[in-house]
């Protein structure tokens, strides 16, 4: 269970709120994006996904859209459960890659190539280096593709009969960690994708049901008090939601940074991991310019009983207020006390409380994001689906290796 | 060695130039902040640390600026020689702590408790627990404080003969890692701090020299242009800045994000790794609304020659322009395109490029934001060294737990 408090002012969105829904509606009847359909699809997906019992580690070769969301549920789920442990190959940092190459042992690994396009030049430079690094062939036996249908990785992967996922074509890298994407690594390597699903199934049932309206108000709120307050910050409280705030800032940023004819909009996000980024962050979001709004994500129940004993050091009595309590209890209420402290400023806040990391949760946390995007694409007018500004830089890139 | 490359105008910038230049040599004059001195004074205290020859692994118990620093050097240094590991006790996130207590053996373990005012809530908090897991008694044995003259727990630690590295007052957390802070646990576990501490001394005489003039056009330039552009994104490319960004988050946040008057001024920091980010922030600002600077940051030789094997795939020719050449080439040539093709937006972005990950290049690269950030609070006309923001939340926290 996930709660959602609204700590501002949603009277008088209704306008907003109704827009922003009957645009989301038609999305899906349209099929402009098909991310809606995913918790569904992948039930059955998922029900012929063979097991790999031979198979102790994952290598994912993958950048973007095609790791950051997976990365973001085993950093979630990884303590919880045995896995198979997945090695995440993405950047083509040298140091990097040698460092994770040095992990890895042809024999039992299962190399994934993740690729909407099937020509990503950071993953496919990387899949030759593993190739020529682990002296691999081109098998069915521990090489999966997941691609778009068509792609010429695809072709490749065909020709050479290596197992081959889709993603759908209507879903774009962001949007795509519960298709193909995450659900087949997640599965095979050991975790409960069919609840992650289910809980983002119920959630899209909900909202489309109109009984989710706490994430169009939000939306409608934003987008009202939009460009006066155009940065969104999430303040996260667990270490393990480092790579859940990767995802969030690639969903929100390359979402909804768009031109509108001539005009620029665009909703800037921050995510910042607490209590650490109290000691860093906090004091401008208490002085300084109040252009942002704050989300505090945080998990109250954490599976761990860590205590502060009841120790008194001399001189340090002044700290003994939470001897006696638990870790979980100490960050949650640092949560609660930040939340106060900036709110007091005026600043618009909310705060995501999930019950406890549980994969059910986590499909929900996922699908919640979403859905708050296209709400506010839908807001703001724009395609919230494409990029097309990151193909500039491309071009940009050939004409650095003359031929 | 490392350039800087400015590519906006700065003429006309000479009246803000002198202005910033001329308090930040008055505040060293002063000794509103102690920092410009550490270069010199961490060589002497270089000279008297102790070896330990029987420990094997640091932990480094702090938050904050006690221990974002170090963790920024230590990442960047670790892949070149054989050093001690230090494990950073940081987030009291259950979860989080006890993987890592999991790492710990009491027996080679060196700890070191890291806070300035010696009470940090979650420093002290984890220290106890660390007692309690490892049943540690306090002695001088294996335990280091480093702490602020006269705090309380300088005064638990002379009262158990643990051994004591000072803070300067005027040296606040953020500014810190050339101090004890940072030098100490550095030198133990066995890195060059002799050269981090050179590279720092030289920046430091060149820019009161006059000789550094591009730090105070920077500045000058950000502050002419604010408020209309209020936030710095950095882009580093390579998987080895990140915990590099995170102090950089800290610097700039915490130091220039302050109340002048009633105004609330602030340069909000944003970091993000390349080219993995490309993928996902990229977007936002080549479409998105021009309120950012932009500073790339890129290292020129990695000490690593990994390659792009000359493998050509079916199908994929069209990526075979990036073979035979290293991933160090690619990730750089990704840097310089993406550069252009934000600058084509008319961002105003500028380059910084490290010869090589030399720790003299860190120590420069640190000395560099830390005047850059004195030289910006200068012309705010803020008190870049305090951080009253953060005692709220603080407050708050205390009644969460009554007693």
């Amino acid at each position: 269970m996930i709660e959602y408090k609204l700590f501002f002012d949603t009277d008088g969105l209704e306008g907003s709120v109704k827009k922003a829904f009957e645009r989301v509606v038609k999305e899906r009847e349209e099929g402009i994006t098909g991310y809606y359909e995913l918790p569904f699809t992948s039930l059955n997906l998922l029900e012929n996904i063979p097991s790999y019992p031979h198979i102790k580690k994952i290598a994912l070769i993958g950048i973007g859209g095609s790791s950051l969301g997976t990365k973001a549920i085993y950093e979630l789920l990884k303590h919880q459960i045995h896995h198979k442990e997945i090695i995440f190959l993405e950047n083509p940092d040298p140091i990097d890659l040698e460092e994770k190459f040095s992990k890895i042992k042809k024999r039992d690994t299962l190399f994934f190539v993740i690729s909407k396009s099937g020509t990503t030049i950071e993953t496919i430079s990387i899949f030759k280096a593993v190739i020529k690094q682990f002296d691999l062939s081109l098998s069915k036996d521990n090489i999966i593709f997941i691609t778009n249908p068509s792609s010429p990785l695809e072709k490749l992967g065909k020709e050479n009969s290596i197992p081959i996922y889709h993603i759908p074509s209507n879903v774009g890298g962001r949007f795509s960690v519960l298709s193909a994407v995450g659900v087949v690594p997640l599965a095979i390597a050991g975790f409960d994708v069919k609840s992650i699903l289910l809980g983002a199934k119920n959630l899209i049932e909900d909202f489309f049901n109109q009984k989710a309206l706490h994430i169009l108000q939000k939306a409608a709120f934003y987008h009202k008090i939009y460009p006066q307050v155009k940065t969104n910050v999430l303040f996260s409280y667990s270490s393990m939601l480092v790579d859940f705030n990767r995802w969030y800032e690639q969903l929100i940023g390359e979402s909804l940074g768009k031109r509108k004819g001539e005009e620029r909009v665009g909703i800037t996000p921050i995510a910042h991991i607490g209590s650490i980024d109290q000691h860093s962050f906090l004091q401008l979001l208490i002085d300084g310019p109040l252009d942002k709004t704050v989300t505090f994500l945080k998990i109250k129940k954490f599976h761990n009983y860590l205590k502060i004993p009841p120790l008194s050091l001399n001189y340090l009595e002044k700290t003994d207020f939470v001897n006696n309590h638990t870790f979980n209890e100490l960050i949650n209420k640092e949560c609660d006390a930040t939340l106060e402290s900036v709110k007091k400023q005026g600043v618009a806040v909310d705060l995501i409380e999930i019950g406890s990391m549980k994969p059910k949760n986590i499909g929900e946390l996922i699908l919640y994001y979403q859905l708050l995007t296209s709400s506010l694409g839908a807001l703001f007018e724009i395609d919230t689906y494409n990029q097309p500004g990151v193909e500039l830089g491309k071009r940009i890139l050939k004409t650095k290796f003359p031929s």
